[in-house]
This record gives structure tokens, sequence and C-alpha cells, in this order.
């Protein structure tokens, strides 16, 4: 606390080179003066760094620290909150993070959202994203679906973690179908009360796509590490590539479909636009599908797992153009898998390298696993897969192998050379 | 087959634009005439844009096709080959790829190579890198360690299929120790008679890596798509990262080490360079360890699997900064890996992102999963992990949290920000 002044107060920071004005925030960190400046952005400095602090207006107590004003002149949005940093502020007590749970404490971290729409928020549940399995999927495209039949929404934001974000993005582009707005998935990778949170910026890029004519789910987030612009990516061509950095979110064989800037979107790709689409829902979902990473050296009795367990499915992360391997009595993963097949488990190869996509033709193996019968993903991504099966199986009057090669939502890229 | 000519002679072929010429060459593709050039680079022509061959000098019957001349004055490298792509040919009538078998056969592909160098082979096994295990390793590191040995060679490089090369550059990281001279990795993505093989520059670029001061184990290749540098990267910080671009392998977590070009090479970070160590190996390896990618609504019953099998470690692939599931009855991964643990098996957290750092500090899932005894591997990666844990743990002797967190061979950068 710095003499004089309370958070919520409107004061200047002096530094040795500039003056910066703002309402005064709690930092979670010591030794840190955290500031909000009006153009929306959270800056923190070292307090050894500050010449001087002055006071320029004391908060008004009768009011609270920030307001949610509906303006009727502005478009409405809805904003699904679903947990994660994006909702989390710092609790030094406990040395972790706690869940921001109400709408009014939100808008206290990202007012500049407000700046161009009225939000209506709602809250089907608040967890962390490493927590969220295909029941919280269903729940959210419930919640989602109802939005895109209000005629007051616009478009939709959904916020969450960023661990199994786009595991969300997957389930949402099968789940609904037929969109007639566009859905923005968004997030942040810093808690919203850290200096430099990427929340702002998210946020205020993810409610000009909520407003933009792009009728896909997406994902918005910050395109490189600069707090600068974002892109708008292709919810079923995105994965989280970074463990921390801000721009975690890279398209995957695919290009970005917008570059997002506070004030203006410039189209990088083509996307489906808005029409007088009837939004679809279809939620059902097969519980017994599994990802399998194969490894050098693994034993193909790992299968056996799955068959007594009564799996349906498995998305097997393959080597390279689609290998496995082959050789050795240890080893006999073909004659294995054949087996697993017979039995009715639906097995589909993708690409461990991430990019690039799978060609069964190229080798002897890749071959020999095709003939067996094993449905090849092309440049899918696995968790793509992962949740493409689980919906598919649970359409027993689907053909498997047709669904899975079929571009429901944009999960291949037929373009994509090399 | 092309009137007058046959392959081995010298020919010239017409274009629109310009005149080629070079050795004509057997072209797996129908309607291509492929041929050597001079500078070694394979060129493919469409028949229907020739507009003339003509034969420059019929191939002399009493020699080979090409020619391994050995010369007192080149500097001798050691070069191990052990299959895949950059030892294949194109099998037409098969409809895939036959392994070329003999020293003299690789020459045909790329005397290039030969060039700067003389070059003793050694040929210990030839399959598929899918089909390689740690056994295979075991093998290549006794090999490269004689040559280590002896005083005639200057550098090792081994080449092999691309699948699984990260994971022999891991291997041969940690069971060779104190290098004496540079081992380099290194292959094609498309076979060797290909037009536009990728082959012969990255083995002019190893070559040139095999005779320069990098004391380590590096993995050498195509920087980008064009035909003109190479890069060489840490082993133990190399991931394949495309099925198919000839610049496959990408730095992860780290610079790459060295730019390559075919005639000089530029520093990019920092290595250990020649010394006078003497070269140890220790290539013991416990094989019961296991990879697993963790994903949404993960039931934890699989580890029981690796329990049940006599499993003694399991990397797992984690989400985020290091989140697994921990909510719900179903979903108790804490109490299991818990169990697991008190049982003897060793559990170790990598990032299912691939870029980035583990942090298991910042929610307090990390913080339960850290306390109950995970090992978090920081900025590893995941194969790199496994056959690290694989090594650490056929050393009874060893404290296994200790080696884990030990940075051995590069395969921690403490220096990645972000």
């Amino acid at each position: 606390m710095v003499e004089n002044c309370e958070y919520g107060d409107r004061i200047e920071v002096h530094t040795m080179k500039e003056i910066y004005e703002g309402i005064y925030l709690p930092s979670p960190e010591t030794g840190i003066i955290l500031l909000k400046l009006d153009n929306g952005y959270n800056i923190g400095f070292i307090k050894k760094n500050i010449s001087k602090l002055e006071l320029v207006k004391k908060k008004d107590e009768s009011k609270p620290l920030f307001e949610v004003v509906r303006d009727g002149g502005k478009p409405t949005i809805g904003l699904v909150v679903l947990g994660g940093t994006i909702s989390s502020r710092l609790n030094p007590g406990k040395g972790g993070v706690d869940f921001v749970e109400t709408p009014e404490d939100l808008f206290q971290f990202y007012p500049e959202l407000f700046n161009k729409v009225n939000v209506k928020v709602e809250v089907p549940f608040m967890k962390g994203s490493e927590d969220m399995d295909y029941k919280d999927w269903q729940k959210v495209a419930k919640v989602v679906k109802k939005m895109l039949d209000s005629n007051e929404i616009r478009g939709v934001i959904v916020t969450q973690g960023t661990d199994t974000l786009h595991y969300t993005s997957a389930a949402l582009s099968f789940f609904l179908q037929d969109l007639n707005k566009p859905v923005v998935l968004t997030y942040s990778q810093r808690s919203i009360d850290r200096a430099s949170s990427d929340a702002s910026l998210n946020l205020e890029c993810a409610a000009n796509v909520s407003l933009s004519d792009v009728c896909e789910v997406v994902v918005v987030g910050h395109a490189n590490s600069d707090d600068e612009f974002c892109y708008a990516i292709r919810g079923t061509k995105v994965r989280k590539m970074h463990a921390s950095r801000r721009d975690a979110f890279k398209p995957i064989n695919s290009e970005s479909i917008l570059k997002v800037n506070k004030d203006y979107i410039e189209i990088i790709s083509e996307y489906k636009k808005r029409g007088k689409e009837k939004p679809k829902i279809d939620t059902s979902f097969e519980e017994k599908v599994a990802i399998l990473k194969f490894y050098p050296g693994q034993s193909p009795d790992i299968l056996d797992y799955y068959l007594e367990k009564g799996y349906k499915g498995i998305i097997i992360e393959t080597l390279g153009l689609g290998q496995i391997a082959t050789s050795g009595a240890r080893l006999s993963w073909i004659r294995k898998l054949k087996e697993m097949q017979d039995k009715g488990i639906v097995i589909c190869a993708t690409a461990q390298t991430i990019y690039g996509r799978l060609n069964p033709l190229v080798y002897v193996t890749g071959r020999e696993l095709l003939k067996s019968g094993i449905i090849y993903l092309e440049d899918m991504l696995t968790e793509v897969a992962f949740v493409k099966l689980g919906w598919v199986l649970s359409h027993p009057e689907w053909n498997v192998k047709e669904k899975m090669l079929e571009n429901i939502s944009g999960e291949f890229n037929k373009r994509i050379v090399e």
C-alpha cells in the first residue's frame, strides 16, 4: 500500500523518464505498483524506479470500483465464462490463484471489453480447463446454442483456461452446426490482475470478431508476444503450442482466418459468412475413446487394456507419415491392430509431428496398416480427431470411416502442400 | 528409357529456356527424365518440356557407374548407415521403397559427400526407423564409440530414417559422454533417387560439421524448404515437427548451434569444443519405461496397466504448465499417481505443448502433483525424457530425481525465458 493512496484511486506514477496516470490496482507481486491506464492496459512499476507518486482523484466510495454500464446504442454479445486464468487472480496468501466469480468482478479487470458492446454473461461452471471433459463441452454447447437462438445477441465469446481450449473449440465445431453467428473462444496466459496480462487485448479482439461476419468457431488470441494484435484461428486447426507465451495458440496446417486489431479486422483466408442458417446442436459423445502416443519399443499389449475396458475407438499418434513398429515378435503391432478392429474397435492414425499430412502409401508399413482398416486422418490434429471420433461413434447410424474422412468443420485442409 | 541413351551416360537435356548436362539416372517417376548435375544436385524434367536430348559421352562399361576414390590428402570420417529414406530408392514395381544396401550404392547417389572427405562406412543394420528401439541405439552407440576411438577418423556421421532420429540423437547424447569428436546425425525426407532429394545437401553439411570443432551429438538438416543451407541442432533439443517437409527437424526451447552451408559454417550459439577428452560409453537401459499422453476425461485406470506389467517409470505428457485432471471421483489421478509412486514407479512430467517450460507452482493442481513426488522436467522434450529415464533407471546406484534434473547433455536450457 502506498502512503495516502488507496486501491481504486486515480494516481500519477513518476519515473525518471515519464509520468503515467491511471487507476491504482492491488498488485499480487511485492515491490510492484500496478496501474490500469485509460487505454485498458495494466502496467507494473518496480518501486525503486518510481521517483514520485501523486494522488489525482480519490475513488468515489459510493460507487463500485468499476461499473457495468448498459448502453442501448451498443450491440449485445454473449459471454460464456468457464474459469481458467482469464477468470483468475493471484492469491498471495495461498501462493496460487483464485477464481473471480461474478461478472462485476470480471468487469473490474477488463472494462475495455464493454467499450464496444453490451455483454450478457453466463457462467455454467467455473473450473480449471485441465478438469474439463466432454460433459463440460456438452454444457457449453447448450449455453452457446441458447445465445445463437437469441435475437438480441450478435455473437458469442467463450472464455476458459488454455490447457484444453483447443479441445473445446473442436467440440463446439462439431456439436454446433449451421452457425448463424461467430463463436469466439479466448483466454489469457497471465492472470488478469498481473501487470501486462494478455486478457485485455484478447477480449477486445474477441469482441471485434464476435461482431464480424465470420460464422465459424474460432480461437482469438495474441499473434506474438507483443501486446499488439491477435489472430483468429479456425477451431479445428488450432493447438496450444507453448506452456506460457501469450501467443500460445498457433494455426496448424492452415493459415489464420483473420488478423484482429483493437479497432479493425484484416482478412487472411476464406471463411464461412453469416447467412440465414438455423443453428443445430448435436452433443452426443461416446466416452470410450482414447489417445495413444506411439513410442519406440512400445509393446502392443497396451491395446489389450483398451479392449478389456470396452473402448470403442482409439486415435494412435503415429510417427512420420503414419508409421508404427512392425518388426520383431514382441512388436507385432499390425497383428494386434487387426485383432482390435475385428473386435469392433475403430483405429485412426494422426501425426506425432503435429505439422504435415499422413501418407500411408509411401512405405510398406503404412500400406499394411491401411490394409488392416486403420483410418488415416491426413492433416487432422490428434486432439481434434479424438473429439471427432467420440462424436461420430455416438451415432450408430453413421458410417464411421466416411464421417471421419468427411470435412465437416474445416478439420481437413486439402490445400496444404508438402 | 530414352532413345540411344542408357543410364549412366552423360547427356544434355534441352528445355525451352536452358541446357542442362549431367549423368542420366533411372527415374522412378514415369514421364520424368532424372539428371545428376555436376554440382551433385538431382534434377527432374517433365518429358513434354524437353525439346531435345543429346548424348555427350557413353558410360565406360568397364567401370562402375560411380566410384569411391580414396584420396590420401583428404580427412577421413566415419559414416554409420542404418537404413531409412536416406538409404532408400523407389521400387516402382512394388510401389514403395527398397533399401540401398552397399556403400557403393550409396555413393552412386551422393558422390558429393566424397568431395571433401574419405569415408569409412559401417552398416550395423538396415531398417526403417519406426522399427528401431533401445537395442538399436545401443548397437549404434557401440559402432560410434569405435570410431571415436580411431585415430584416423575426424568425426562421425550417422544416417537413419527420420521418424525416430530425435530418439537416437537423445540416446547417443546420454550413452556417449566426454566426446572427443563431432557425432552428426542426418537424414533425408525424399528418397535419394528422386529429383530434388534433400540427401545431398544434408550429407555435405553433415560432412562439414563432422570436421568442425563441435564436440556434441547434433542433428544436421535443411533449415527451410529451399535447398540452400542447414542447421546443426543439439541432439537433446530437436524434434521432428513435420511429416514430410525437408526442414522437418526444429530446435525446441533452444537455438540451433550452427548455420551450415556447403562450404562454410556460421556459429549461432555456444557449444562444447574439441578437447582432450577420453570418450566413455554407457548404454545400459531399463526397457520398462513408457510415454503416456494425458487427454481430457482420461481415466487414471490406465496406470494399473503399467503397474501390472512391471513398469519402472512413466513420462506423462501433461497439459499446459504441468497439469492433469484432478476433480471428480472417476478422475482421481492424484491419488492414483501417489499410489504408483508408493509402489516404486517413477513418474515424470513433460509438456504436451512441446514448447515452453513446466511450472508446477502456479496452480494448486501442479503443487499437489509436485508434492506427490512427480519429477517436473522443466523444458525437456518428452522424447528425450523417455530416453533419459530408461537410461537413468538402469543405474540402481543413482538418485533418480537428482539425475533426471541434472543437465547432463544440454537437455535443459536454463536460459529460455517465458
